[in-house]
């Protein structure tokens, strides 16, 4: 085990396995992230930064082990009077929670072996042979991916698109983020331009690798989401590295830093509100999705994007984004000589979106739901602090289950039923999906069944799940069927 | 001017006018903001911590003034090139949000000098006269106070009743902050009862001192609700003051300062859940109020609490925290011998609360809503960020006014008239008024009339503004009725 990221990809690079053990983590924790066959987090729950990260990439992960003390200068984690030190051996179970002390010897499940590591013959697996009997369902199932490799997993998986891209990611690998933050302390809209149009290769290079995965499945792209300052360093030593690479005062960072900092940066400077404020980052995004659409489209590959706009509250906002996407649309295939097929629609993922759907459906061809951020601003509940009271009202059955994990039907289902009712009266049979982590939790996806959803989306290690759970969705409301006739 | 609220207070008691300039206010500013003639801050907008304290104490504010350039260390302000020392005469417009150097005589409004500072005959201003005639209304203004001064105020403008107490700054004053950080910092529940039980008689005596000023009017006490982190000190010297005053390790402090530190406090652990996690809180505030309560009503003067349980998002939350009020009070009844008449209802903030109304009706006796809180969570905008793109944002006509001064009437306007159905549909006849700064806000005050609130609630200067816009609002409704039946 290893307390920090860069001695966690320092080990895994010399061939150790790996566990990157942290209070909680951040994504300048990414890299160890990456580097680690699994992730132990002292903080959070079952939504916080660490398990989103984990479960995409298909780590193991336990999230919010209370008993854990870190010590980060002496390099030593404490439980229960035993201390570990780095290079020691733990072992975690993610599914049950649980840390052990040494190794414990493990196995891919036998569906990873069949569809994944090919190691074992699909005939002579049980498990693989129950599981793909899942076939007879109304609820597709797409992944969350940002990745090509991610993207290969869901599709063998059984996965029929990505329903879920978060562009984000791409603003962070290798030299991209300091591209990313020359943007972030530009003074001037040309500035920022000459800084995106630095980004703008890696970005197009990522999403031809997606679109040759997906052979024409559809992506829905959701175009930058979280608040600037998540890209720029936190700590005194990383802002002056930075003014130094930059070539800029360490104070303008600092200020710069000081600046976008936000009291609630959930509730802040996010989402549509970035692209609306600064459209190059819209049009820099667009021009990476088609320009990579043309291209794998001139391959002789089909290709199908849903640009999705983060965030929306207002039709408004949504027309503004709209116009940018289909303008530098035009542009690219005007530029390639070529004829695109595309989607814009919207996350509903504030109260205000599902409120107001069916204004925003004149504009919108899809709403995905993004259940996570609904579930936020539904509950007035932070996803990362609601662990210091959670737990009492689990015991207290104030909630029966934890919101995070499992659709809050009666609240924030109530949202969702509204603007499936609202979006199909403006824009009959508009395309619903839903796309929060709840798309891999067996009762979140029959509840998104009754909703009248076409698809769910999680993440790829999370796809046999959701399937076998679409196809009990199926038999269940069959059986209702039967029932009601007799 | 000074910027900092130890000097201000200093300066106010040497009997200088005072004028508090910060980049943005705290509640650890609250003495100097009390000392104060006006605040002048450089960040923050319509809702920020300074404008609602500045309004609460009838105090002229501006908020925002982004060409403020503030230097702590070296104790100057700079605009536009001038700098400013402390000393110097500043003054400032609340209404038009407007700084000018040096300092301009003022005068308070003739409905001031007629009802508060008595400087004015009535017959002599016609101003007074036309205000006064604002009597035919349905909805009734009452006032959000939390001292017998501010209460008095309120009543003397017409107000008939205390909407919202907010009984955080009870926690704050002179030597209740001690209690109160020694309730945070205590690690057993006998230890933080020892600690609230410090604080008792002084919010009993309050409540006794607002009761006697609303002479039977009836008084919505809110149970604590920010985040307890507001409550300690955020910098290392007061931290070590804190730990020493305490007799505890300065690392102690720290800690927990640490513990309780969120991502998105304004979605934390607050409002009612800390009421239910420690329940002892709730304990002594319903003794603080019944025991009050006893007391003005054994002197003869009529007394009518409502308490008022906040950020209730499930209905059994609401159950949890009624059935300690009621215990409360029915030992308090006991003890002194005495029968109370209460109301105990809830805040409805949440977009859950408004989406469940029906099930929260069926214990809460009145629904305010939190149209602050409610905006916030439906939007998924914070008050306090929302000023980095509020402004593009009205330039563009996404929003036509700022959501936090002027209700949203398509999004939290939806939420709130749901509310009020679902409510009256278990709870005929449900007490429904409203508690955020809306209820000044003359558009707000017509929608609340059209929604069928009995009540709007806003800090005591304004509630002429708020009299006026409610017959207006009666009047258009006249206007409306009339033509309907030509």
């Amino acid at each position: 085990m290893y307390l920090n990221a860069d001695r966690a990809a320092a080990a895994a690079a010399k061939g150790e396995k790996v566990l990157l053990v942290r209070n909680e983590t951040s994504p300048e924790d990414l890299r160890g992230m990456i580097a680690a066959e699994g992730i132990l987090t002292a903080k959070g729950g079952v939504s916080s930064h660490a398990a989103l990260v984990a479960r995409q990439m298909g780590k193991v992960c336990v999230c919010g082990a209370a008993a854990l003390q870190i010590d980060y200068a002496a390099k030593t984690m404490t439980v229960d009077g035993v201390t570990y030190k780095e290079g020691d051996f733990l072992s975690i179970n993610g599914t049950a929670g649980e840390v052990y002390p040494g190794q414990i010897p493990t196995a891919a499940s036998e569906i990873v072996q069949v569809l994944i590591e090919k190691s074992l013959d699909a005939h002579k697996s049980q498990a693989y042979q129950n599981f793909w009997c899942a076939k007879v369902t109304r609820l597709s199932v797409r992944t969350n991916a940002d990745t090509p490799e991610q993207t290969a997993h869901a599709i063998a998986f059984g996965a029929v698109g990505i329903g879920l891209c978060r562009t984000e990611h791409m603003f962070f690998e290798g030299h991209r983020i300091d591209a990313m933050r020359e943007m972030i302390l530009a003074d001037t809209q040309e500035h920022r331009r000459e800084a995106l149009a630095k980004i703008l290769p890696y970005q197009r290079e990522d999403f031809v690798g997606m679109f040759k995965e997906l052979k024409g499945h559809p992506a829905t792209i959701r175009f930058l989401d979280p608040p600037l300052h998540e890209f720029l360093p936190h700590d005194d030593a990383a802002q002056s590295d930075l003014a130094k690479k930059m070539g800029v005062p360490a104070e303008k960072v600092k200020q710069r830093v000081k600046e976008l900092h936000e009291f609630n940066p959930m509730l802040g400077f996010r989402g549509c509100r970035l692209g609306i404020v600064y459209s190059e980052i819209s049009e820099m995004q667009s021009r990476a999705v088609f320009e990579a659409a043309a291209e794998v489209q001139n391959s002789g590959i089909k290709v199908n994007p849903e640009v999705m706009i983060p965030l929306v509250g207002f039709k408004k906002e949504l027309d503004l984004q709209v116009e940018v996407v289909h303008r530098i649309a035009g542009e690219v295939m005007k530029e390639k000589g070529v004829k695109l097929n595309y989607l814009v629609g919207t996350m509903i993922e504030v109260p205000r979106g599902a409120l107001t759907a069916d204004e925003i459906a004149q504009t919108a061809e899809f709403f995905s739901f993004g259940t996570n951020d609904l579930t936020q601003t539904c509950l007035g509940m932070s996803r990362d602090d609601s662990g210091s009271f959670l737990g009492p009202y689990q015991e207290l059955e104030i909630v029966k289950k934890n919101p995070f994990a499992t659709i809050d039907q009666s609240g924030v289902g109530q949202l969702i039923t509204m603007a499936v009712e609202k979006g199909n009266k403006t824009r009959p049979g508009i395309k619903l999906g839903i796309c929060g982590e709840h798309g891999g939790d067996p009762d979140s996806v029959k509840f998104c069944q009754r909703a009248g959803l076409s698809y769910v989306s999680c993440s790829p290690y999370r796809v046999p799940v959701a399937r076998l759970a679409a196809a009990q969705a199926m038999v269940e409301e069959e059986q209702f069927k039967k029932k009601k006739r007799k």
